[in-house]
């Protein structure tokens, strides 16, 4: 006989996981602990959760060191620290940037580790620990952590947004994550919304990511003041979205144009999305998402102008994420609940 | 004790289901009869299926008369001349053009018949008859028909699009039907792919179902020839995108230009939902995909082109459908099994 007890928050989060039909005696007592990984730009994060508990009850965060060699070793080490020591793991969850394919677990690139070109992740990590692992990109696994934990809780059909450097999707459906055939769905930044635009990250042309994106918001005004058009901003060096956003909250009409124009893009993105999926909530992340007004106020207006139906619009819910920095690790952890779930 | 005698086809079929899953013994036995009805455009058309049989065992066709009143009365009388007089009928499923909520079972409008407004379809028949319905759009249907029984079957993550007056599309993801929180989703042909682009049959602009439909064929002739273009084709007459065709086949510059352009811009459309959905299968059904290389050259240089990674194309069917006429019934009998299922 036993007793557990529970922080105040990790007993709601119990109680709503029970209550939301996510949890029953029958799985708890199938799931003790999930081990969670996040390969991120500048650090590589480990944490192992106890089913039960929102917070984790080992956590370690070291410097991705993206162009050091051995990653996978220095991997091995930061789960190794985490690990419990008297108590059985289930199954491990990876977060990576770049494309992957989350059916066979190989990480084809990933900018955070150079070295890793068609790595066999999870199959490398379940031969060494003796459990199931599964990986997914972070775009996607944000999504589901929203879903799970986040902003999108109780939502069947979760849109969610990075806007940041570049644009990226995670789509639930059903409560379902969408990772496609090949993995490769919800790449929602490449979708062409202006045939013959501007240039996207990509290598193509006119997607969402080329107008709605800081590298987006940047490139429109390095092209204006190329032009001659007059700013605060400086007409030669490089002027980061961060600083267009400071920029527009002092007035300058430049600045204040490049974010409008990112939200109308936006909203008439957002609009396909809403076409598509028909979600009961769009979830924005990223950084350019944390512009308030100066984005949203053009994003609204073209939304609503753009939807074929305002059906689409009743009950929707447009909100920010809620997990930040940690999205990466609870998106890897929903992952590995969701497949032994199956 | 007694034998049950299937043609050689419902033999394949019953087979073919069980070793898929998709059949099972206690399943059989839950599910003797589905009635599926499907409102076209000139017909109204039900049938009963026994649920181990491809073939119907009672169908019925009548004209659907649009403006006549007493449409449900109308329809009533269909189902009932179709009913077995001695099986249990355990569902019915009814396809519909024109948005319709498949979670609450109104059909908000339908241009088949215009008597219906906000008509609450699906609780009036199971008031009638006593048992379950269900409906969902004609596309939605037919994608979902065209997985289960025609071109894409034993795949998981299916595109369907028709390609018609307008553009539709119907998915199916994980082997469910993708319907949204309002039932919207898969409005395919109302993507935007250009900004500012002609204006399509809903009202907005650019929309793919604007440059790839019937319509959008029909619309860039006209403006040619409005314009001065030479061409076999009537300057001032309507020129169908069926004539068009004709005058393409007997080597119409303007003609051939008009499907090439409309095969360029679709391709363009299903690359975004390739990027979006990550199918295996894309089936194309709808008038104007019948044209063959016209369309389709263009297409497929497009679609090439605007990936963003090879991988997608990886082991991609892209094919016609199969099913035709009977799309609509046998994807309103596949929505009621599956409904059943559940």
């Amino acid at each position: 006989m036993g007793f557990f007890y529970f922080s105040s928050k990790d007993a709601q989060f119990a109680l709503r996981l029970f209550l939301e039909g996510k949890s029953s005696y029958g799985i708890m007592a199938l799931m003790s602990i999930i081990v969670a990984v996040d390969i991120g730009g500048t650090h590589l994060r480990a944490a192992a959760y106890n089913h039960n508990q929102f917070q984790p009850i080992a956590y370690k965060r070291v410097e991705t060191k993206a162009s050091e060699p051995n990653a996978f070793s220095r991997l091995i080490k930061v789960i190794e620290d985490i690990w419990p020591q008297n108590e059985k793991v289930d199954a491990i969850g990876v977060s990576t940037p770049g494309p992957v394919d989350p059916h066979t677990g190989i990480v084809m690139v990933t900018p955070n580790i150079k070295e890793w070109r068609d790595f066999p992740l999870t199959a490398k990590l379940t031969e060494h620990f003796g459990i199931p692992a599964w990986v997914d990109n972070d775009a996607n696994l944000a999504g589901l952590a929203e879903w799970k934990f986040g902003a999108g809780r109780g939502h069947h059909n979760v849109l969610y947004l990075t806007v940041s450097t570049g644009v990226g999707g995670g789509v639930i459906i059903e409560d379902r994550l969408l990772q496609g055939y090949h993995g490769l769905a919800a790449e929602l930044g490449h979708s062409t919304i202006q045939v013959d635009g501007p240039l996207c990250g990509c290598g193509k042309r006119g997607h969402l990511e080329s107008f709605s994106s800081g590298t987006g918001i940047e490139r429109f005004v390095a092209e204006q003041l190329n032009a001659g058009r007059e700013s605060v901003l400086h007409p030669t060096k490089k002027n980061s979205a961060y600083m267009i956003s400071e920029a527009a909250k002092q007035g300058d009409a430049l600045a204040i144009e490049a974010y409008s124009i990112a939200g109308k893009y936006l909203g008439i993105g957002v609009a396909n999305f809403l076409h598509a999926f028909d979600p009961s909530i769009v979830i924005f992340g990223g950084g350019v998402s944390q512009s308030g007004p100066l984005l949203f106020d053009s994003f609204e207006v073209s939304l609503k102008e753009q939807v074929i139906h305002p059906r689409y619009l009743d009950g929707l819910v447009i909100t920010k994420a809620e997990l930040g920095d940690d999205s990466g690790l609870l998106g890897a952890r929903a992952l590995a609940e969701l497949k032994l779930q199956k």
